[in-house]
């Protein structure tokens, strides 16, 4: 998507064909710094360090990040060595072990020689496969957006209203995001949408990352506070609710960033269509009750302390609460299957059912 | 309540009698300052640079500052013009006014040598008749947290944990509180009570003032993001809910900080007791539903702005949003009387409707 009038990715190959360069999202939405990765050390950190985040971007990192190895090195000790350090840089994220693995499985049958080019060739494809997927979540979405601007308008309104929760955008992939993709394309094709922005406490990734990437695209935004929304959709204010999920059950629970199940109860006690937009790796069909799923609990200094500018530009972090003051941090909650309107997949917009899934995707289906 | 280990309230005589101390609450929770006060025109700025707050608090202050003017001249203009003077430092409070009015309907009969002794009496009397019906409240609530501990304690359990939104301590009364005055009332007969602090975005009185207040008098209590709530409560983490209003309506339906309907909607799908703490002159006899309660709308510098301390002790205001990012502030929101299971008055616990109103308050009852 755009920023400041420019079109960009979230990863792209540099001019010169082999490093490959980033957004360094550490630094938003204080500063647009981009940064240069020529080496497997370069990504490990860059996945490590969080300049890049979320799941589909840090497999392509790390895709990417197998074929710089391969550039300085094509040998198989450094196949085998480099493919044991990005996974060790985020144990515990799904998509950087299915990149890592699907390199690996493409490139330990070639010569050495032959491996920097396709292994360049694959990081792009998984890019491009990224790319199509939340694109078609935004072709699916799109039309749920457009519905409702047809009845507000007939209402005489002059927007549409979405409300969001953390950042399912563009930032967290490689292009258009998954909750966001919706509104994105509902933008560009002329569509007056507005988006109301959670916060997102405690790490405040709507208040930093959501209103960043819309503002820059030029999506009309506004942030509010996670108390605000249950409100706005009592006073009709929110025409439909569209978040993203870090995981959902066979069954159609939903596990999102925590304060996610709340908006949902506001939407459902006021008739407030309530979507959630996710890719199909993001699907365990493993479990059915989003009961099953653990909830990590965050150290508590993400709660009593908060990180911004100062009036003379400078990041400072300052802590609001007394001292001594105890905090807990569970950063999940779970949205019963029963509060989803559908789920927006690459696929279509399924019934958040056991049923409205296994008939979108019938080879998982048991 | 205690502070440090000892007893103090919000407001109270100097030791030589005629000045009065208050705790400067804009200090709270990063320093315990008390202010002492020797006219008008110091309580006039105490209420209007919100060193005290809270609507009995107010009250209380006004009432004092006009024994301040008495002490200082008490002859007819000044009574007329230290009434007109503290009704405009803050014009909405309707305890202030009330308060002024009291004093002036008392002190205007009487010969000014005879006033200052007459206000400061009225004045004290004021501040005990509030402490009177907190205490009432806390009696009146502590039987809901005792009897939710007695289930807890059979289930092996060894805390019982209320859920609170925004500040309703004592900070905001002269003593005890409202909301937290049945927590109190536990925590000193015996009941390991604990306390889950939402923080209350955006001016955060529930991360500062209530940590602050419930931490000095040795209550328990963990600080948690408004996001947090509904999670806990689906774990059975939350025993009740009990949170102050600003205003409920003849019907039951409750006005409160923005927030509080997105946490009766969790407690409602979780079977949570959701309890509203309040004191009779909360109570709009004039309206029954809560939509007829306008919402004030705030700047949105509260938020895109957050104070604290920075690490080397220095309060600091940084801002969490991308430059030019839009900030909408509602600071209100309605929880309607179907989602409340009880209000807790100085005269009992009433069902939240018109008919459980009426039969606590008969003389208000149409």
């Amino acid at each position: 998507m755009k920023v400041d009038g420019q079109p960009f990715r979230t990863i792209w190959s540099a001019d010169d064909g082999w490093a490959v360069e980033i957004i360094d999202q550490t630094k938003l939405p204080f500063a647009f710094v981009t940064v240069r990765m020529e080496s497997l050390e370069d990504a490990g950190r860059a996945i490590h360090d969080m300049e890049v985040r979320g799941a589909p971007l840090i497999g392509a990192t790390a895709a990417y990040g197998m074929a710089l190895a391969m550039h300085g090195d094509p040998s198989d000790e450094n196949l085998k060595a480099a493919a044991k350090a990005l996974i060790q840089t985020r144990p515990t994220a799904v998509n950087l072990s299915w990149a890592v693995a699907e390199m690996i499985m493409l490139l330990d049958p070639l010569s050495p020689n032959a491996r920097p080019e396709a292994a360049y060739k694959r990081a792009a494809e998984i890019c491009d496969e990224d790319v199509e997927i939340c694109s078609a979540i935004g072709d699916h979405g799109k039309p749920l957006i457009e519905a409702a601007w047809k009845k507000r308008r007939q209402q005489g309104a002059n927007r549409v209203s979405v409300l969001t929760h953390c950042n399912a955008g563009w930032l967290a992939t490689v292009d258009w995001g998954t909750a966001l993709a919706p509104i994105y394309k509902a933008h560009d094709a002329g569509i007056p949408v507005h988006v109301w922005v959670d916060e997102t406490r405690p790490r405040n990734q709507g208040a930093s990352l959501t209103a960043w990437e819309l503002g820059q695209h030029g999506v009309p935004a506004t942030v509010i506070v996670d108390n605000a929304g249950g409100h706005l959709m009592q006073q009709g204010e929110v025409d439909l609710c569209i978040t993203g999920t870090d995981r959902t059950t066979a069954g159609g629970d939903v596990c999102n960033k925590i304060g996610t199940y709340l908006k949902a109860l506001a939407a459902d006690d006021n008739k407030v269509p309530f979507y959630v937009a996710l890719p199909r790796p993001t699907i365990d069909w493993t479990i059915e009750s989003g009961a099953d799923i653990p909830i990590e609990e965050r150290g508590s200094e993400e709660v009593v302390c908060i990180t911004g500018t100062t009036d003379s530009g400078n990041l400072e972090t300052v802590t609001i609460t007394p001292e001594g003051a105890k905090a807990a941090n569970p950063a999940f909650d779970i949205t019963p299957a029963r509060l989803v309107t559908g789920l927006i997949t690459e696929r279509g917009v399924a019934e958040a059912s056991k049923e409205g899934l296994a008939k979108l995707y019938p080879e998982h289906a048991k």
